[in-house]
């Protein structure tokens, strides 16, 4: 595993071909685990890391049957390594930063991923392209299994898995869909959304941005609940929720096409003639033409390019990959010159 | 000559060959004269206003071996090609929308044309591409010596040719240039230009917009005084302070591209990104980007174009060009649908 092919391509999550792919960009689940024999994290040294650490290395080598994993040392990367991981997802931004002994495990697909040593002994992860919640879940639920063969993990009969935020305790399951909602929130109809999902004690975020104003229409709706309830039923509330949210945004683009064709097709081609022209494009503005340009590549008013390239330009956008491309560090300012020159290129090879 | 030829080509005065051409659009020189044996038109009926258009065709006739002139009678004309004529600076918007015997003769090249019967009996003008006011001069002065030869002109010994309004009278010349000055208003240097052209009795005024703030940034010098100074001293007047804009114009021109390089590319190229991809675009947008990318045609951050692309863009997106190409009459909406389609198209044609 190269990191330095993360430049070429995205994870599988990002391949705009799963269900709803026009409205759901990904699913995701991820469980907490600790060792029952270690001592949470927070009170451990470095020796006992490197132990936990090792134990679970270990375990991880007899999941290879499902998916194989590569492990890679945290700290022996330097911080654009560091930040190209976070930035597709495979670790957390406290993972990223930390220090001492810690680790992920992934698949060359990006589907699947384990944390060594984030905040608990175990962050297991598994991403699907689009509304696939249930799947990934599936998924989840079969290498956790595996791992519980070789692995000893903190479980109480009556609280379920301990983690080391209460917050996890339970099923140590979060599980949460990234939404692409640009009709919703051009139509400020947005905050709909937002009611129907917090009704329910789901959350909902921008993804980027502060506050409700998403950046580039981004949200991400996820469980807050992890205890008193079984896995199945957290995955089904969010399941059960996405249809209406996916049709009430598919029925707005329709509207907006019929009733506003002109007015939308204007709007999402000069994002692309921005984004195909700039010489100094700032992340926020890249996100936000990004965003339409996705509308219009959806909505097919955009017609020579796919989903998945619009999935890796959010992607290769970010600071991480800017810079892994360049190959060394760049100032902010460099980067909004070296992100509008990469978006040109990637752009004009696809005309 | 056909009027739908004039969709496909502009006249010479916009090849962008002419000297300066990076910075004067073009030079003009006009003509006021009315004929000694005639009323002035205020006080002509319908009957001698076809008497003066018969005698003043006739004497044309006689210029052929100079230019080759063309009649066209714009009662004739339906209001898209009086706009069209206009549009191409070969006839006034008064000349256009007039009423009764009228009509204006004019050459393939654009460069010479003579109203007949719009405020004097003759109005006639020569315009060339670029700094070449002398030039016009020249060209202009031989057609009144040979149409003098024909013509009995309203002269006055002691105050000249004699015009229908008295701020015309004496030579009868207005001589203008046609100015892009976008460097000085990026950099808001512009009012020392209006202040030097004022102070030796100049008229300077923007081409397009209101005020001084010209749409796309384009500005006409001009005399004022037609009386008491030879036709050399009038045209010498603006020959000899227009060098002074120019250097000027250029000279921050090369220091934006010095010191501000990155920002200058990207605005120009953002302009071109908005033309080549809008479905909906402004006159007074198409006006304003047209002339961003000008300036980068000029600095040669834009190099797969050449001035005259877009001075001819500049020419055709106006109203009666583009119900010219259509066919029929556009509302203004229609027009800036229509505008963004033809505008993409021609620089699609382009690349």
């Amino acid at each position: 595993m190269e990191l330095s092919d993360f430049t070429k391509r995205a994870g599988e999550w990002l391949s705009g071909e799963g269900p709803n792919s026009d409205v759901v960009i990904s699913s995701r689940i991820r469980l907490a685990r600790n060792l029952s024999e270690h001592l949470f994290l927070s009170r451990a040294d470095e020796r006992q890391k490197r132990l936990i650490a090792e134990e679970v290395s270990h375990a991880l080598g007899a999941v290879g049957d499902t998916v194989e994993l590569s492990q890679v040392d945290i700290d022996e990367l330097d911080g654009i390594d560091r930040l190209l991981l976070l930035e597709r997802h495979l670790i957390s931004r406290e993972h990223a930063f930390a220090k001492g002994a810690r680790s992920v495990a992934f698949d060359a697909e990006e589907t699947t991923s384990v944390m060594i040593n984030e905040e608990d002994h175990l962050r297991q992860q598994v991403m699907r392209s689009g509304f696939q919640l249930e799947e990934a879940w599936q998924a989840m639920n079969r290498i956790d299994r595996q791992l519980e063969e070789s692995l000893d993990f903190a479980f109480d009969d009556e609280y379920g898995y301990l983690t080391a935020c209460p917050t996890n305790v339970g099923t140590g399951l979060r599980a949460s869909v990234m939404l692409h909602l640009p009709a919703l929130v051009m139509t400020r109809q947005i905050e709909k959304v937002f009611g129907a999902v917090t009704k329910i004690n789901l959350a909902v975020r921008g993804l980027f941005g502060e506050g409700t104003q998403a950046l580039g229409d981004f949200y991400q709706i996820s469980n807050q609940r992890t205890l008193g309830l079984s896995e199945e039923e957290i995955v089904g509330n969010i399941s059960s929720i996405l249809p209406q949210i996916i049709n009430f945004e598919e029925k707005v683009r329709r509207e907006l096409l019929s009733s506003n064709r002109e007015v939308l097709e204007d709007k999402v081609w000069r994002a692309f003639g921005t984004l195909s022209t700039a010489r100094v494009i700032s992340s926020k503005e890249t996100m936000e033409t990004l965003s339409l340009v996705r509308l219009g590549v959806t909505t097919r008013l955009i017609d020579h390019l796919e989903i998945h390239h619009v999935n890796e330009l959010f992607l290769f956008t970010q600071p991480g990959h800017l810079q892994k491309v360049e190959g060394h560090v760049l100032e902010s300012r460099e980067r909004d010159t070296v992100r509008a020159k990469q978006v040109r290129e990637y752009l004009e090879d696809l005309r």
